[in-house]
């Protein structure tokens, strides 16, 4: 039978994604779709509109199987990592194939991974991002354009593949509506990109209603809607009461970077926001993406060693499941190698979950909802 | 020429400490009058309702020649070293007098001090509070009650004093009006105690204006009015996201408290206020104001060594002066020990202020206005 795995963030869950979900359904008839979604902190460095059981919850209602977790320390990561941590999870899952967003799903991934596994971005040159030194010399040893997100991260899962030895079949499907970083909420469409979606919300200028499905809109209507601009006063303390030698010891934090942090911030005085903060840091060495990413980083009071630890043991923590998703999960028990998460003891966060427990204490404390201890994951 | 030193946290300047200054110009009319006061966060372990600069001002405004800061590692302290740290800047200011209000004016604190100056509390009964345990001991000793916060205060001045040297002259004034604690604003008084202003500033219910002079008022109604409320997000946000080692560090920290204050958090929940997580780690070993205290170590993050770092290194922080205020510091200028800090620079902060000047980050991004960088004395 076939197993379908797709890696989503789902902030929050739209049309677009459900549009996904309908074409898997068409392809792979039988399957079982189970989805590795980011928690409360995403992939680009920020924080999630919707809490991740909200989430979850908006997924399976709209027909995905079995929403599995994947853990703060590699949500918040560039896509190489973000890819790896979460084709782990789905290798361990017995998954067989994976469908993804390509803006060139005519590209052969599984080739482009083949070429550029090896390579790696050339740091050296002082006034470019890694991404861009990376994207560069790709096309330079491929022909292909890669610098379009989506491409980007199929490029990522395809490497993953090849390092997990190749054991699930690539489907990209051609990315529909506007690009991801398009703002706009079009007219003649029904899918809008996430971003735009977000925007509509947090102006409350437009009407979002017809780009989500309506467990989307209730959730909406019903919670916060969260953004750095929440989190920001929380990351501002945390920097002004920790030393150069306290912010160096964060996660990803190096080139002397952390006076850079502290120097701008003290610069900018009690009124800065979120954004001038860090525009101020941003160079072309260091992207917004990557110091929103740091920024999290910091927030989250993440170590190299924490990253170590969950990289060393990894576990599946679910968070939602209809009767399809807890059948594979019974078929497969037997077989899966990381320990199974359903509920929160002292126990488990002590030994295996300490990370994203501090991420759902600072999450909650803007969400007013327990994000760990005695949450159970959705059932449908 | 007489220096009559007082010291105060002025939470805000009202009528008591202005009925508190008419005392003292009758009974030294030619004096200088030299106040050394707490800065942003204050004794007792709370916030300033107004920042330093602000009650520096009420109080040059009413006849103080000079305000002087004491560093935030000896504000946030029991009695004896709050009054010690405070004592060492009076004595290289060349005071020669200490006015202050007691509860029993007719006290004598000197013969007091020479009586209790080897007590310590005995801390091996585990039921009982240091503070408790300190005040049992001394009435035994004395056949004195000690236990009111001002008589409390008086001998912990009598005490610093012994220990450096006898070098001043202390002046208790009995305490006009209601008790410290006392919340109720007295209709038939000018005179209310600062808890009793504060309460009625935060619930915005009651009148002020009788009990405090106009610059006061003008000040409250032109500023924000800050309290733990303000700050309480960023305490429990880094409790959350603090190791147990981490919590262990902190300055005043001791006996495993660390477990008590994170687990009695967490088990309360997001929506739990300063309030509800300070009454539930509470005891009677650990009073309700040793924790609050211990709160704003942690929420200003001081470990041991940076109050180390104060006692070793002591310094005179200029506030506020009028013409009388500044023709002393002239005068005594080669006399003093401790270096003269009038404006903040880089170098200040790396080598003398580095907790003042977290202290000020955290309190300014509640109340919008520089506390370091650029601020210089009010001058009348």
């Amino acid at each position: 039978m076939d197993v379908v795995g797709i890696i989503a963030e789902y902030n929050p869950f739209h049309n677009g994604h459900l549009y996904q979900l309908n074409v898997v359904k068409k392809k792979f008839p039988k399957a079982t779709i189970i989805v590795v979604m980011s928690g409360n902190f995403l992939e680009r460095g920020e924080p999630a509109i919707l809490d991740k059981w909200t989430r979850a919850r908006e997924a399976i209602l709209n027909g995905v199987n079995l929403v599995i977790e994947l853990p703060v320390g590699f949500c918040v990561q560039p896509a190489d990592r973000f890819a790896l941590g979460a084709m782990r999870i789905l290798r361990d899952l017995g998954v067989t194939k994976l469908v993804f967003g390509a803006e060139h799903a005519s590209y052969d991934f599984s080739r482009l991974a083949d070429l550029t596994g090896t390579i790696h971005g050339d740091f050296s040159i002082y006034n470019e991002s890694y991404a861009k030194a990376y994207q560069r010399i790709v096309t330079q040893e491929t022909g292909l354009d890669i610098s379009n997100p989506n491409d980007l991260l199929g490029l990522s899962y395809a490497k993953a593949n090849l390092l997990l030895g190749n054991f699930l079949n690539l489907y990209p499907i051609q990315r529909q509506a506007a690009a991801y970083h398009d703002q706009n909420l079009p007219k003649d469409s029904t899918i809008a990109s996430a971003s735009a979606i977000r925007s509509g919300i947090f102006t409350k200028k437009a009407d979002i209603s017809k780009y989500v499905p309506k467990e989307t809109l209730e959730d909406i209507k019903n919670n916060l809607s969260l953004s750095w601009q929440d989190f920001w006063p929380m990351l501002r303390y945390r920097i002004s009461t920790s030393s150069i030698e306290e912010l160096a010891q964060i996660y990803a934090m190096n080139e002397g970077l952390e006076y850079r942090i502290k120097s701008k911030l003290e610069r900018l005085g009690p009124k800065a926001t979120f954004e001038e903060w860090i525009s101020s840091v941003k160079s072309k060495r260091y992207t917004y993406t990557h110091l929103s990413r740091i920024a999290i980083m910091i927030l989250l009071h993440v170590k190299n060693s924490d990253i170590e630890v969950i990289e060393q043991f990894p576990y599946i923590r679910v968070l939602g499941f209809d009767e399809t998703g807890k059948a594979h999960l019974n078929n497969i028990k037997k077989a899966i190698e990381f320990p199974i998460i359903a509920k929160v003891s002292q126990k488990i966060v002590k030994n295996k979950l300490e990370l994203d427990h501090q991420a759902g204490l600072v999450y909650e404390q803007f969400n007013g909802s327990r994000q760990e201890y005695g949450r159970i994951p959705f059932r449908r």
